[in-house]
């Protein structure tokens, strides 16, 4: 199939080991059922700089970041029913999925039993064309995968919601975060801080588990009742068998078997962070009061739009730092010193 | 409490690294709630060997094994209600647990928050006592922990449902193997044998996964549809994405990923053996398809008679061989070579 391609702005990394630079890349005319989108405001997601790095294994270059992008669509092909010119959208982590497995059909492309395809660092599934993110002043997405930003929300408050807030909000509604359920949150970072804020609003206890008490303070603004500072032994002690869900978003393997232990009988950790070293569990961590270790990635689409719009209601928005795209590669030092609070997220006009 | 005591004959081994021998031991005569049984038969567990060889770094000598017990009802104490002399009746793998926490009260005494206490190498909740297993001619016991074996189940086919029985019923009803469910058990030794049993029997498609295809013909003679060996590459990769539930018996934490790429989304692999070493867990065995790895210990004491009343219902009971207890030691060594097929038991008349 030959496509019309558009010529637009992006910041790429052309090559292992080298940092995001300048680079002009092709977007497809939008076909019958896609959407052209003028891109305002890009999350910055830990996943860039995995796979920046190469840390998966699966790097393709030159790789465009960004899966949590927001803006303005520009125009639509014929058969788009959803969307017109100037409505506010987002696309998240995934551009396409086979529609026709079990997964797909239950709005769970996430989970599609072909592939899902990912936002950037991936091959469209009909003419193997590499995909290519959101640090990008366009972008075209078939319309299944586009998602309505409700009126309310700032565009780039709520760019993180596309894969931070979708990627806590999913598993804490499928593990049943809610009145009477205490719910502890692994890390404060950019899913942390969604989960916070999320759990809260879902009605849940929300803890969360930090290494020191530096963002004490914070964690209780976003709606956490109690924090545990697993460097202070005693009172990682005292959160033994406390909860019935724990959601994991570090990137780390460390301190899994301290966290189990914080589990009530029959409660789950869900792990959101990628780590990539294997993680060293001990069998009589679940054993002896029938807990589960489990994982999560985003959500559907359908559960996408529902997050957006629990957002709405609930005034949700995550808390960030605006940053133009042209020190994007300092902002991912500063990522991997945990010095942000919360997100990152690129404006796009910047590129122009 | 001072509480008259009787003497009997067992097996036990006196000190770490003893192989088993003749010990006379006390048992307390039945206090009001208490049942005193004579033993017929006591199955052999893995978790035996792994005790008197103390690999889980808790064993207490003496120690007396043994927690399939059965046998026949040789007197009660005033306040006892469920059973009689003559009755015939069967022990687990606990004795006693507080009876008042909301795992307790849920007839989860497995899950007791404070302690079940162990039919063996444990210490009583009261007298503080150490607890001694089934390898002995009778027992006493609080008639809560006791449950009735039904008339037609053998007495010495019944006694490994006592703790193989129960700790894979207990998991397969839980995560909902039946009707419609793909639920493979990896190991076919004296818990997988049940598992398959059981797992036939309430309706689901049931696959063995095990090294070789020497069991084979005895896995499907048992309710098996399909058989893995993991030695077999190709059909190993075949049953990628299969599974709804895994039921993993084994006690080695080799090759977890590889069952875990056998799960299907939201399927969940439930540890009931016990390795000592660390498990080795890739996050992205998890996380892609929203998988679980999950453990279970036996069952509470109203799910044990639930689970011999349905074995009672379709005939189900446990492939074994019948040994005289001097051989006991001889037997841990066929044990640790799954030279059984598939249940040691030992017939206590032996001991007199």
């Amino acid at each position: 199939m030959i496509k019309t391609a558009i010529k637009t702005k992006a910041y790429a990394a052309t090559a292992h080991g080298e940092e995001l630079k300048p680079l002009e890349i092709q977007r497809r005319e939008p076909g019958p059922s896609d959407v052209l989108i003028n891109i305002k405001f890009c999350g910055v997601c830990h996943s860039d700089v995995h796979q920046i790095k190469d840390e998966w294994s699966n790097s393709k270059y030159p790789m465009v970041p960004g899966h949590e992008i927001v803006g303005i669509v520009d125009r639509v092909g014929d058969r788009v029913s959803k969307f017109k010119a100037g409505d506010r959208v987002g696309v998240g982590c995934m551009v396409d999925s086979c529609r026709e497995c079990d997964s797909c059909k239950n709005d769970l492309e996430q989970y599609c039993e072909k592939r899902m395809v990912l936002t950037y660092n991936d091959i469209e599934l009909d003419d193997k064309t590499p995909t290519l993110g959101g640090y990008s002043e366009i972008i075209t997405v078939d319309e299944h995968f586009v998602v309505r930003i409700p009126e309310n929300l700032p565009l780039d408050k709520a760019a993180p919601l596309l894969c931070a807030g979708i990627t806590t909000y999913s598993p804490l509604v499928h593990w049943g975060a809610g009145p009477g359920k205490s719910v502890a949150i692994v890390g404060l970072g950019g899913l942390g801080h969604m989960a916070v804020k999320l759990a809260h609003a879902l009605g849940a206890e929300v803890t969360v588990i930090s290494r020191s008490y530096n963002k004490k303070a914070d964690a209780e603004a976003m709606g956490a009742k109690h924090y545990v500072a697993t460097s202070d032994f005693e009172a990682a002690e005292k959160a033994q068998n406390k909860f019935d869900l724990i959601i994991n978003t570090v990137s780390s393997a460390a301190d899994m078997n301290t966290y189990l232990g914080m589990l009530k009988r029959d409660g789950t950790m869900v792990l959101v962070g990628a780590p990539s070293d294997e993680l060293p569990i001990q069998a009589f961590s679940i054993i002896p009061h029938r807990k589960s270790l489990s994982g999560s990635t985003i959500g559907g689409i359908r559960e996408t739009q529902e997050m957006l719009d629990f957002c709405s209601k609930h005034d949700i928005t995550s808390d960030i730092e605006v940053i133009p795209i042209h020190v994007i590669n300092d902002a991912y030092e500063r990522l991997l010193k945990s010095d942000v609070r919360y997100r990152f997220v690129i404006e796009i006009d910047s590129l122009k």
